[in-house]
């Protein structure tokens, strides 16, 4: 890795500090073809947070016969330990069947997956935009009574595969509805990972133009047109501090048509890094883990920054040779 | 592809058209291990004219000893035809025998590969800085009278395998150099892909100080930790307005070690594209002749806008699938 001094934009404009909302637990392992023993599940999350990761998405507490990856969350949650408190282990809850289970296993944090359009939450949930807003009124009331802290996903805010480009007014009136309904924080998703960044700033200045507070507002970008980083440094410029991620790109699997493309965490901290923002998280050590994981599944990681960092051995011969007489 | 209307920021600050140099050819071959025969680079050179890249860099006029892949830069011109007005076919020339070679085959645009640390000077040239450069200096007069264009490739201007990050200060010194020798343009290289956006803006910001025009400058970003784009972007913001890229991410295999991670055009594309930015690329066009490309090679494309694409069959599907009832 190369040392040297970071380098903070000369105008300023960015936050000093990101906080990292790792999801490849749950929104990576759900889109792996292999199936991960429970143990390695816990062991996984283990070692996020010992990377410094204070954040981590543990599991989904949905049907079963919906994601079979993860229908092992009313075991894997005994093997997580207590909770230190200032860190949080949010889980999916897909409807209220799903927050009774969360509850019963004692967890603090829970997140619901909403739509930012008519096509998607018809293709998910089988409903219109409005009566899925409406099913997940009484999960987030209960949650709150409850003492949770909510996380409202909002899919599908840029691009829709059956709609096209989403209409920045749209996802705004589905997150005032999910704030009023007393979701803490909302993460925007790219689902698709069509947006570029002026979308983005479009998206950003809505909100803010509605009222809404940027500390409330979390960016979950995808990879899959390698557009994540520059829309993420797009959304840190507008005040946003908090980006979902995913440990060595899990649930994008680089050869796959179907890649959701993750962002992964490495490539983020290693722009963060170099900007000179805070995020707790140790990379070399969360790159190992990410190798780890690589490993378990049986094929390498998409992370480009996992495979430039360990694989770096043999990076200082390699590029003498490879550029020798240009 | 979805469909929408391209978003600029709010706020502007980004250029109303890009000029891509096409590397692809050159630095995109030059770094893959599978030999291409003559026949299949002209045919390359040509798709990717075709795909609207106004200027694609088309070989090396370096010593066939030192790079084997280019040894046919002599059979390759005759193949590429005559050159239309306004399109730039420039070739790499690392010294004085190489300039006499390609202006005997009548090249009209030429490359020099400069610099910007001891280390890399040495590893590569075998020279001091200082030597370096006046070794260039003979070069760049003599293609000048000769009438022709002349660009300056900057090499290692952000880090460097043996001295770390590297000072703005010292890069800026060798641009000096190299425009006051002649040269026509410059491209800054982060060849080992470590640079994050606030370094970017760091240099740039240096070169305005030193009165160095913008309008002289490209860069040429490597996707090693996935930073490429987020780097151009910040060059945009600073008035940049030629970027260096590889078709279909040529030369940076994703999964080898010493992958040199060129930036993909289409990735590159994608994000003009969504700012509303003219490039004159046709970006489907471009995505087949890059998987035409990938078969000759037998290995699929880096890029992954190009595998977003080319397996675009199947997206809708799969996507409704892999998001069913989160």
């Amino acid at each position: 890795m190369i040392e040297g001094l970071p380098m903070r934009f000369p105008d300023g404009g960015l936050p000093p500090e990101v906080r990292i909302y790792e999801v490849g637990p749950r929104d990576g392992l759900q889109n792996e073809k292999a199936t991960v023993p429970v143990e390695v599940k816990a062991e996984f999350v283990h070692r996020l947070r010992a990377a410094g990761l204070g954040t981590v998405e543990a599991t989904s507490f949905v049907h079963p016969k919906w994601v079979p990856q993860l229908a092992d969350a009313e075991q894997l949650m005994p093997l997580l330990g207590d909770l230190p408190p200032g860190l949080r282990l949010p889980v999916l809850v897909p409807n209220s069947r799903g927050l009774e289970r969360a509850l019963a296993h004692g967890c603090r944090d829970v997140a619901v997956f909403a739509s930012a359009t008519e096509s998607f939450a018809k293709a998910n949930l089988n409903r219109t935009l409005q009566e899925s807003l409406a099913m997940f009124e009484p999960v987030v009331s209960r949650a709150k009574a409850e003492g949770q802290w909510v996380r409202g996903y909002v899919s599908m805010c840029f691009g829709d595969p059956w709609e096209g480009a989403v209409p920045p007014a749209q996802v705004v009136r589905v997150c005032r509805a999910l704030l009023e309904m007393g979701c803490d924080e909302l993460s925007l998703g790219d689902t698709i990972g069509v947006a570029t960044p002026g979308h983005v700033s479009a998206l950003l200045a809505g909100l803010d133009g509605a009222g809404v507070p940027v500390d409330r507002i979390a960016v979950h970008f995808h990879d899959t047109y390698g557009q994540a980083l520059s829309n993420t440094l797009t959304a840190l410029r507008h005040g946003v501090t908090t980006v979902d991620a995913s440990a060595g790109g899990l649930g994008g699997c680089p050869y796959a048509k179907s890649a959701t493309g993750n962002l992964a965490t490495e490539d983020l901290v290693w722009m963060l890094q170099g900007l000179g923002i805070t995020t707790g998280v140790d990379l070399t050590r969360l790159a190992a883990v990410s190798g780890w994981m690589a490993d378990r599944l049986g094929r390498p990681s998409p992370s480009r920054t996992v495979r430039a960092l360990t694989g770096a051995d043999d990076r200082g011969g390699s590029h003498q040779h490879s550029h020798k007489e240009q």
